[in-house]
């Protein structure tokens, strides 16, 4: 209820600050049976290590996940499934000079006005360094949507203002494998190296820059998704906003569909190999908020980073005029590392689902 | 849980079907002593329903909401609020062409495919004519948001590729007054001219077209959101895709954020009359998911309507090939009525968050 | 939130007072492909009418039921199904002796404490009529229940002092008929014939007495009930515990377990016509929170209802001391039609928990 | 949803097996500003550690609570706080002669129903080395209410059939030490002696014996609970009944309020230096599901304990007949260790409906 924990049947919460002794999650409804491959899960997080190459931020952690809990012999028993992850790296000497400032488009001020309280360390529980506990439990998810054949892929479509063409998306593995093959996580090889460029620009400026993250989501059966509140394309749009940085969530034709007219929106069903299929894909798979077989396909805009290096007036506190210096260790642009966030707020959403469709089945 | 709810503490529920003997909602955790204005939900009602000028669907409904319980002598009285809405004009003869064909982009083949089984007149719950149970319940929160000095404003900020220009957002009441002055609802009257003549020309067309709702919610204290998950942004994306053909959300700065550098794009912290505010608000009044006190601002990006009165290929429910025809009473842009619903789930979201934040108000 | 709601998968919201226009309830997360029998929903609202026999509030309502929403040719379509119940004789002047007194064990002085408001005709939402609706419910539920087998008994097994003798429980339909063959709704003719003179005698006392419910539910079949905190009997209890007047709950050994030792106590395990049972039943059927197949057995304790036909000393408003003068319409004893509530409260806890195991048998 | 979490406010989310890495529990929702007195949770843990006296297991444990976060310079912010308890004297090899053995009224064949999978090593998640997560958690929400004066008092007040008499409860601070100064925590000194005579005996039988616990509520405030299903002694009742052996719950008059007239039972309201009071307190402090002021109280029944240290006949995984020797390190009597539990499950009620009650009071 305090917000700290996500989906109803297959449901994490997450706990720690930035600088605490360590972050974790607990999986509440993760299904018995599933193999839970800890290599797997130290893989996504590795995905998602800060430090991890020269456009990222230096803050070193290993961030190596120790399973507490619901595994039982490689297998999930049905019971919560514990992960922490220690803090190594925190040097909260480094956030000395900003104790009583406010850090602009940071969460400094509203987390005093709404608790009258804060870890100023490094935004506390505000600071991304919260999502590797998702990344732990979405690297779950995908155990299990992986035994159900559900294939997720998510890559950076755009930093600033250099996007990346259309792909050709037969084969996902692919794409992912070029996808990792670049420290921009951009499948498209060309675009990629424009990108890293571009962010390496912006971190000799002291600055940072936003950009926008593709997901498709392949093989979903056709049922998942509530009607009414929980849309299946709500719960995503949820889950994808609930990331830091995110200001915008698309699906299907998304904001561009808001121009088209019906005559050339509409999905046409067509059979094609015994199956019903679409002929165009403008719902992004979901239709009355339900999949209906079809990719399921969004885009998530991040903004800017709002640590940045260079000097920033600001109000302390006591509501005085004062500077902030640009200090610390912080990510030029967000996109690189949230992609693994998005594929596991998308596996977590759609392990939720599935249960949630699940619960139904015996009278379909 | 099967996702007819929306809110925690300020909770509602709907039921009913497009052309079932009612539709309607409860309004669990509306809080006691507030005053309930049944004429102010009923011209709220009256701006949603169909029929009401030349551009949106002939359907003939009354929308008369009926306060069932909750309320005793005008008060709120802290238990819940039943409002039923009769349907009068279902005609359900219009739908028997369609019983075993689905209907290109619209919720047919995803809800046989999840339940097995469908109401298939007029959509069933698919309709959009739920939303009018969201639009009651709606206006008893801003009747409760009202009492905090809250006010909620949307309008049609584009139809198409028609968009309207920048509004000077000092007076909201004006804009509101001038948006109720044409049947687009749009605030600009030069640009609403346009939209009228386009949404005229599509519906001759016998085609439908999308559009975007711009919004703006001001004078919310400081502090309401929770971190992490139910940020208040995430939430009240989640409000906007929960509604019939939405497929795109944003808030403060949204998908152009994501090509800005941090040095432009972070709001810088000022005094004004002894009040902390920003200079810019890109980050639409929400820093870190909670309030800052600013302006919130987002907008909500709406597909065209998938019933066109043209002939349609399709599949029916055998998986064979067919053809729909264009029949009924339809919406040739949604937006003009969509206004109405983006607010109330605005209004539901805030009072919700509203509720939150004051279980803990005692210790801050 | 505000707790009108109960159940997570297979839910209830409830709604509306006694002196108001309907009361009702919505099912979210019925199946879909559900016989829904009105007959049998309104028989089972026909137990629990006011007015029924002479040991009964005289009050007279039909508590017709009727369904808005949710049905299609006679069956639930997975939607939500509403059922309204008008308010037919509601007298409210009965009540203006009683605007500002707060009656003794009423809720007239909680809810004022609460809200600063009530609706104080007839206890408002406080009034056992609230339970109707969950009848209605608790029907549906049984119509899903009946669908895989599950049985549900329960009758009147004391009356003050008068207790009802261990029965044969084989035929739990022969015990359901002889049951209603009397106006006690105790099973044992001989000890409902003493249970209907005590009652008449209490009744003429101007007077009330309390009893209790006995259940059994046959069938269940094992696994359901999720450990730790959704323990299957943690959730029944709540269930019995919600229904006005409940002032305990026991389930298998009950309180009276807690004076035997472990060597008696202990269920042992046999096998019998190849499947696994217990020698005996202390259990009652569930072992660590979850159903092991054994018929389910509890028993639910109700004070004596707190309106009699006497003038009694207590406080108004002001505080002032002032004297209650007993009058209206009310029953001598609450058990005879609480059968009923129990009941539909046993069978809502346990079709939400059989939907909660359905969610994750896909893995067992 | 799957049943590891309890309250909605102040919500509670356990982890931990009882032979897993370590149990531990994440706080999500408690107030900022709360002082956490760490020597407090851990002394409360110490009162439901292992190995305490001769009358309980012989289980070594030392249960370090370990706090991560959302405690910074010894307040609460407001974000999760997780409590990590390592395992440390598991002895795993015990448990290998019943890996493949039902033990009688264990959970061990419902686990396997349930979820085909099992930790078989001490009962894994069944085990009632679950509840010291319980504890930790129960004292933070005994800390927040401390800050609001209430305060909460339980004994042991039977083991079999020895039953305490009624105590002197004026002064709840003296009777929590006279419970502490004895080892069965009876706090009438006498009664306490029997007790542990009685409970020696049963141990050195091999035998285990059951027992109820009594609990008193003081100064808190009327208007905690919610109506209809969320009655303050309904989440009360689910609390007590999600504890390990409990079979059974009852408030104020309980059963035997059953047995009484109404005449007898209702509780007339007066007037005692200005604060409104009850002459009598059958309702045992609730009316309506809401707090009226008076003290609240409940009695909580325990069976016995299920391992014995005898042979026991049983089944095996394949359904075969098989025998179950008796060893490992366990309690005869579980009840002097569950008062702190039962303490623990109050506190965390009560936090929860705290802040529920809190977040309507603006319009009261």
């Amino acid at each position: 209820m305090a917000g700290n924990s996500f989906g109803t049947l297959f449901s994490i919460t997450t706990f720690g600050e930035s600088h605490g002794k360590a972050i974790g999650v607990i999986i509440d409804g993760c299904p018995p049976n599933i193999d839970i491959d800890e290599d797997f899960i130290q893989s996504e997080l590795d995905k998602r290590r800060p430090g991890q190459s020269k456009i990222t931020t230096q803050r070193k952690e290993s961030d190596t996940a120790q399973i507490l809990s619901g595994v039982f012999e490689g297998k999930s028993t049905g019971t919560p499934i514990a992960i922490l992850i220690p803090n190594e790296d925190q040097r909260s000497k480094d956030y000395s000079h900003i104790a009583d400032k406010y850090r602009p488009s940071h969460a400094d001020f509203t987390y005093q006005q709404k608790y009258g309280i804060r870890d100023y360390r490094g935004g506390g529980r505000s600071s991304a360094r919260e999502t590797a506990a998702r990344v732990a439990a979405g690297a779950v998810a995908k155990l299990f949507l992986k035994k159900h054949g559900i294939e997720i892929f998510a890559h950076v479509s755009s930093v600033g203002p250099i996007e990346a063409p259309n792909l050709d998306t037969t084969d996902l593995n692919a794409l992912l494998e070029r996808r990792e093959n670049n420290i921009a996580r951009c499948a498209d090889p060309a675009t990629a190296n424009e990108m890293i460029a571009l962010i390496d620009e912006v971190r000799k400026a002291g600055d940072t820059i936003g950009g926008q993250v593709s997901t498709i989501v392949r093989h979903v059966p056709a049922g998942l998704g509530e009607p009414v509140f929980d849309k299946l394309h709500a719960d995503l749009g949820k889950a994808m906003l609930s990331i830091n940085a995110v200001h915008g969530f698309e699906y299907g034709s998304g904001f561009i569909g808001s121009q088209m007219r019906g005559s050339e929106h509409n999905d046409i069903f067509i059979k094609e190999n015994d199956n019903v299929r679409t002929r165009t894909n403008f719902s992004g798979g979901i239709q009355g908020g339900i999949s209906n077989g079809m990719d399921i396909t969004f885009r998530t805009a991040f903004k800017p980073v709002a640590t940045i290096m260079r000097d920033q007036e600001t109000l302390n506190e006591s509501g005085e005029a004062t500077t902030i210096t640009g200090k610390g260790r912080h990510d030029p642009c967000v996109v690189t590392r949230a992609v693994i966030i998005v594929e596991a707020m998308t596996a977590l959403t759609l392990a939720d689902h599935f249960l949630r469709n699940m619960a139904y089945t015996n009278e379909r």
